[in-house]
């Protein structure tokens, strides 16, 4: 992670991290919503019945990977089987987490979350052909999600460096339910919700030469926004945290 | 294009495509500065001597085109050579280009202008290591600034046929410089220049829950945006429609 650069992690730097992916988050939604939901692209089909998502996402994952991606532990692939090696020299970051980091991952659950729940949230029905165009969109979405939710892996980490006496109980005894409870500030969960809301209010308004301050309408409804983060992005990162926290002392 | 859903063109849909694309311009363009300039990504390298960027531009337009995209007259490939055929069922959009609208194309010039002269212009000297994330966002990018500039194919159409009477005689005589004069509306090009800045200016703000609209700087100069739009965004625009209406009575 770019806050990880100097080798030594701080809370300041990996929350700036998290602050920033909130404005890729919605760029990436507004995006995916000048589509309308374009069933056809999620439909099985062509080479061997998969859908064209699934087709488009394991090949860019291959292709992303050749290219010298998912080098770093909150970079993970949907579909990490028979990746190919990197084509192109990378640049190794220090490592500041745990070896096992990289078996931590909640994907499928983003997956399912994303396709199941979130689309039909902020896409309308509706088919205007652009299929090709719709996937690279969503799995613009995917990724954004999926980087976002795994760096919860650093703030695990930060955590359990500041209060290892807290920590290492409730781990050594696998208690999951309190190494949750333990993770959990209500207090800054609202903040988050507060901010991404205003964040699509901002990125989603339609700017003018008149001041119209947004009143023609958003491109995204700013509370899908805050609902995306308090039922999923931030349950799934804490999911995140609590496993690598599992693996901590192995 | 989505403006030519109906099968009708009209130029109030061609200009709300546009204006809908300036959004998706500034967006990625904030994506890319995220990273610094990361000159490791555009230097010779890998397989054949051929750069990153080259390579994943080149592989990236592949998938793509499996997948169903370079359909419309608006999306022209990059590399267009060999490119393979989709894998996938696409839908097709009425036909209301003249058949030659295929042919015309300035990615030569968007690939100069947006490494040569753009990229220094809006990202810091660096290098950050996210190689492979920065040659997503830079096809990101260029996909965009050719789709938006390609639009002119459309624009020129229906300024052909609102007006055939004095664009003929200059497509028979072949007189770009005239026809040059006859597409430009400098009243307009202002226009364009100051909605563009002021869409950097809303969507690069940095937004915290405090009040403090903008007052911590932008993600982006704002500057850069009326300047890429003035300098090339609407003369490689105007190049595509001269380019087309050269070839509209063939």
């Amino acid at each position: 992670m770019d806050a990880a650069g100097g080798g030594e992690l701080s809370l300041a730097a990996v929350r700036d991290a998290l602050v920033r992916l909130e404005d890729s988050v919605v760029f990436a939604l507004i995006e995916r919503a000048r589509h309308p939901r374009n069933a056809p692209a999620y439909a099985p089909a062509g080479g061997g019945g998969r859908s064209l998502v699934e087709f488009y996402v394991r090949e860019a994952e291959a292709l992303n990977a050749k290219a010298g991606h998912y080098q770093k532990p909150e970079d993970v692939p949907f579909f990490p089987q028979d990746l190919p090696s990197t084509l192109f020299p990378t640049k190794s970051s220090p490592q500041v987490l745990h070896p096992l980091a990289s078996l931590v991952t909640v994907n499928d659950a983003i997956w399912k979350m994303y396709f199941d729940e979130l689309l039909p949230l902020f896409t309308v029905d509706g088919d205007d052909g652009s299929y090709a165009e719709t996937v690279v969109l969503d799995f613009a979405c995917l990724q954004l999600l999926s980087r976002r939710i795994h760096i919860g892996k650093y703030v695990a980490e930060v955590k359990f460096k500041d209060a290892p006496q807290d920590y290492s109980p409730l781990i050594q005894a696998k208690d999951s339910n309190s190494l949750m409870d333990l993770l959990t500030f209500k207090a800054v969960e609202e903040k988050v919700k507060k901010r991404v809301e205003k964040k699509a209010r901002t990125f989603g308004q339609n700017v003018t030469l008149e001041d119209n301050a947004g009143g023609s309408g958003f491109k995204i409804d700013p509370t899908v926004l805050s609902k995306l983060y308090d039922q999923w992005v931030m349950p799934l990162t804490k999911d995140v945290e609590v496993e690598y926290l599992l693996r901590r002392l192995d």
